[in-house]
């Protein structure tokens, strides 16, 4: 079993991570927070919530409020992916003063309460050795882990490891060669990288292949129905639950068809952070040294994995060490049936079904 | 009356500052917070404690710890100015182990109490408005100064002002245009820098004014006697307070003869900062733009002032406006009445003369 | 007809660029000029003439010798790769002092030859519009050619287009993210990038994929011969010539089995720009804005190209347009055709065999 | 006496330094090139030429026109201070297509004249070690200089010595910590830095004292008439080229008072590159090693002088040693009266007088 803590911008592939997060049987989540970037952190807060109720998420579960800004940098959002409040275009999925989903939020205030949440989770489930490590996830701009190490580097001992969606090598996308979630706050990224700490990203050369096609889009819409003829009309969603996904799905595809060309479907990026952490065998990874650009006229962002091994590393993940695994290539079939597992696993489950 | 947080890195001048902040009429001091620079964090921490005791600070202030090392850059002291353990060469100040220092001593742990006492006093302070705002004064690198204004942005509201000693005007000390404290944490100074807040700077090109000259170290060693002829011994120091005191300048005045030149005396940086809070009229300042290089090749951690108005600023203290007021000049003889007010003060109380 | 001057650092591949230039029929080398690169700009000098002699190059083409560091970093060489005088391994070829190497020397002294040259070869050439267009080939660091366009911005009139083996989209092989020509000297590059002609760039995800592989190699040995059994010994040489660029393509082999882990047999980098002047149908190219990182931390000398089209451009090939063709796939087996027939026309005519 | 070339952007005070380079006794001036800078490089050319026959130079003395734009950077001029030509509300100078002044033109064309120029005073001057060194005076961007000795670096050894106008010690005037000159073109300040053959800047900090008050502008233009009384009208010009003079200056004042607030009179920056040829006894200096910021955000641009000597260096004047004499202080007094001595030598030839 793993511990996780998930720290996300929702944004649609976010809510695709909320939902195996709280679904897959490998995950224990702790808990969730939100930062700005899809959206702005007020977005991103009330869409992490909307997600918890959908996916049934346990009672306790509440979306802790974090930075609404990258830490030096100005604050960027992303509506022509995501839409101006993160989750455009999403059909069935209850809006924020829905009372089911209220009961998810906590209230914005003194302090930023996602440092509290982490720290408090961390520390009852790590009990001072006696417990379990945790993993803390973050599949958004890393403006609130980065905080998080700086202020309590003393509770690094109770984390596992730090899995993040972020980042390329030799490829952007926000960026001729920056990728959104880092390049949103880059100081904060390469505060994470410098944490003595395990670390494994999972960069946009996986998350490029992990593609919802129209096939894997039939099978969401209608588990049990043949597939669907090619040029042919795609089944019904059999739930509401499923009609909310394909939506969601349906929209990132014509973000990504007419941003960047992707004609195939949607890669659902932030999903990969948690199907990493439940299934690490459908990845294969290798540890290089990897910083972040922060200072480059052209290239700020960017993240620079030393895949030649040009720089002295010693045996730490830390400042001075290869401080990072880097995803090289995920079993897509695999991963896709465990996306779609848990999609059986929440339509059980889901208030939206109800 | 002044509402006094004061954060800093124990160090010979920021000994100076707390003992101003301790004995200023006008000032109330409500708490200090150690950051690593001149010596490691556990030795500021350790100074820090050692100084309130010895100028008699209230019982209920204790010295709250802060982060050890810069949010991004690596951690440097300066054993040059300050010896190794950040206060060298003074005699007579009561060690670590002492038990009237380790009664001002907050246990170092979970989580960086720094924030939260900084967060407590304020919110108490500030009362929602109902009481006072608190004045942030800094006198070390600003990591602990960044780090809360990230993660407590609603308290802003009850922050009248920040006061740090830092930068220059076209001048620096530990490289060839950055000043340590600066240099020690840019993007930390970036940070507030930006924070929609008034800050007020106090940089090199004032504080290299306030020296302390041979005249006023014997004022400082025997305030009744007459005047030292040149050339003469000084007279003895009259209190144990006054013999301790006048060791911390000797030895701060060899580091800075011996390292940059100063043959009439050391400046006293970071005592300014608390006499700019108590006696702002000692000094003129004037608003400019401020921001810290950090991506040159060789100019990071310089303090850019924008003294020709290049560029377009709006009316805020924030991202876009006219952030900082700027020390320009200083009525160096006030001062030092001021700062032998202070001692004279403190001799009355100081343990050290019991 | 095109023709060409080529400015290079030999350097292996350089080499083979020469054979190319000489040989291809398509072609019609009007000069060569050499840089610091690979080697030092003596041994690039003397290496160019070695080659000139032993490809049989007309009488009259000798070489220029050009700028011997960067215009502004330090010099790097590559000795690794290349060896400690750029030909390393290299059998059967005359050495500098040889008679026939010696008449292809210009003397080196002031000024700097290789500007000189270029601008009698592009004057005489163009003669005003009477006459032909120059492409201008660069196999190494592009010093020689920033410094020309800079002096001599006049006669870019003359020029049809600027052709280059350097950078690559997102990937690098002398930094993390740096191509070496690049590397030695990136504001040349930038330069030359922003001047309003076109220019083609051959990538290393290009040049990567011209492998001498033994199968190519067992051609290079013997054209006639039947292919080498697999694990079998390759055939012997039939030509001086031959046996000398086998023991050039081996000693490049091994050094890219040692330091990339090229298994295969070694890429072929600077030959594809002649070409691609020769056979430009062998090559897709698109058109991008390229610039080059000069200010990064961990980036600098990458060449970042636009891809997701960014920046905005005007129509020109300068400093505001979609400046360069970027280079995308190579007809492999064509190329290696074109290769290997210019070794053929080189047997009957190299100095070498006789 | 001191074989000079000038390169300048005439511009007022470049006019000045003309002047001086002409009827300076202690000077042989060899030749002018100019540069894009104050204005176009057309224009400054033109006006070069203008200065040279009002100035009455010797007949030989052509403008050699140079770069029309910096290495790598985009253009940029200073129409605020000089006017759109450059030599804004001068009266009396005549026009460019006057025949006198055509006379010291040479054709605009092919190559970049400036370089053929310096190499051919310096070979003939220098004349392989018979001869004299020339002394190299830039008074604008340094791309002409880069740009020679780049292409030359074996006419090195016949040069005495760089001198600049540009930069400061802490102080810029068309950035927050930039000068003119050097914002101009950074990377050609840095390669002219790094040449190994000595160096003597002429910093803000000094020009800035060299203030043409009005007693000094009743003195040029009526040298014999007793001083005008405070608030009295100034003298009447007892010559042409006075009255012309005395326009320049009082132009170049009113743009000084209006942009940087200069009440007492405009600086004569550039006039104090010949100054310090001719008479180096009016300036102290000390060496240091100088840079050029090249990639800061704020300070790209930035003359950095290492005044606390924080870079290891060797004796050399290059890349890795003290690079630079940096003038300190100027004997504003003598300098004056070598200025209005030049100009009552210049009375007595001026066509303009005639």
């Amino acid at each position: 079993m793993k511990y996780v803590w998930l720290d996300c911008d929702p944004g649609h592939d976010d809510a695709t991570a909320i939902m195996l997060a709280v679904q897959c049987p490998q995950v224990k989540l702790l808990g969730v927070s939100t930062v700005h970037g899809n959206a702005s952190a007020d977005n991103t807060n009330s869409n992490a919530a909307r997600c918890l109720y959908a996916f049934a998420a346990p009672e306790h579960i509440r979306v802790c409020p974090g930075a609404n800004k990258p830490l030096i940098r100005p604050e960027r959002h992303d509506p022509e992916i995501h839409g101006l409040d993160g989750l455009g275009g999403v059909e069935g999925l209850p809006p924020a003063d829905t009372e089911g989903v209220q009961a998810r939020l906590v209230a914005h205030g003194t302090p930023v309460r996602a440092l509290e949440g982490m720290a408090k989770a961390i520390s009852e489930t790590w009990n001072n050795g006696q417990g379990n490590k945790v993993t803390m996830v973050s599949s958004g701009p890393m403006t609130n882990i980065a905080l998080f190490v700086s202020v309590y580097p003393d509770l690094l001992e109770g984390i596992e490891e730090f899995v993040f969606m972020g980042g390329g090598v030799g490829v952007g996308n926000r960026s001729a060669s920056a990728e959104f979630n880092i390049l949103c706050d880059p100081e904060a990224a390469q505060i994470v990288l410098d944490v003595p700490t395990k670390k494994t990203m999972i960069p946009l050369n996986v998350t490029h292949t992990a593609i919802v096609t129209r096939s894997i889009l039939s099978r969401l819409l209608a588990p049990d129905s043949s597939p669907a003829p090619i040029g042919g009309p795609l089944p019904k969603a059999t739930t509401p639950l499923r009609h909310m996904l394909s939506t969601l799905i349906g929209f990132f595809a014509d973000s990504y068809k007419s941003t960047f060309g992707f004609i195939d479907g949607p890669p659902l990026h932030d999903a990969l952070t948690i199907a990493y952490v439940a299934q690490p065998e459908l990845f294969s990874c290798r540890r290089f040294r990897v910083d972040v650009e922060l200072s480059g006229t052209h290239t700020a962002g960017e993240t620079v994995v030393d895949i030649w091994s040009y720089r002295a590393c010693d045996e730490s993940w830390g400042r001075n060490g290869k401080n990072c695994m880097v995803a090289e290539s995920l079993n897509v079939e695999k991963f896709f049936e465990l996306f779609l597992d848990c999609i059986a696993r929440c339509d059980a489950v889901s208030p939206l079904n109800k």
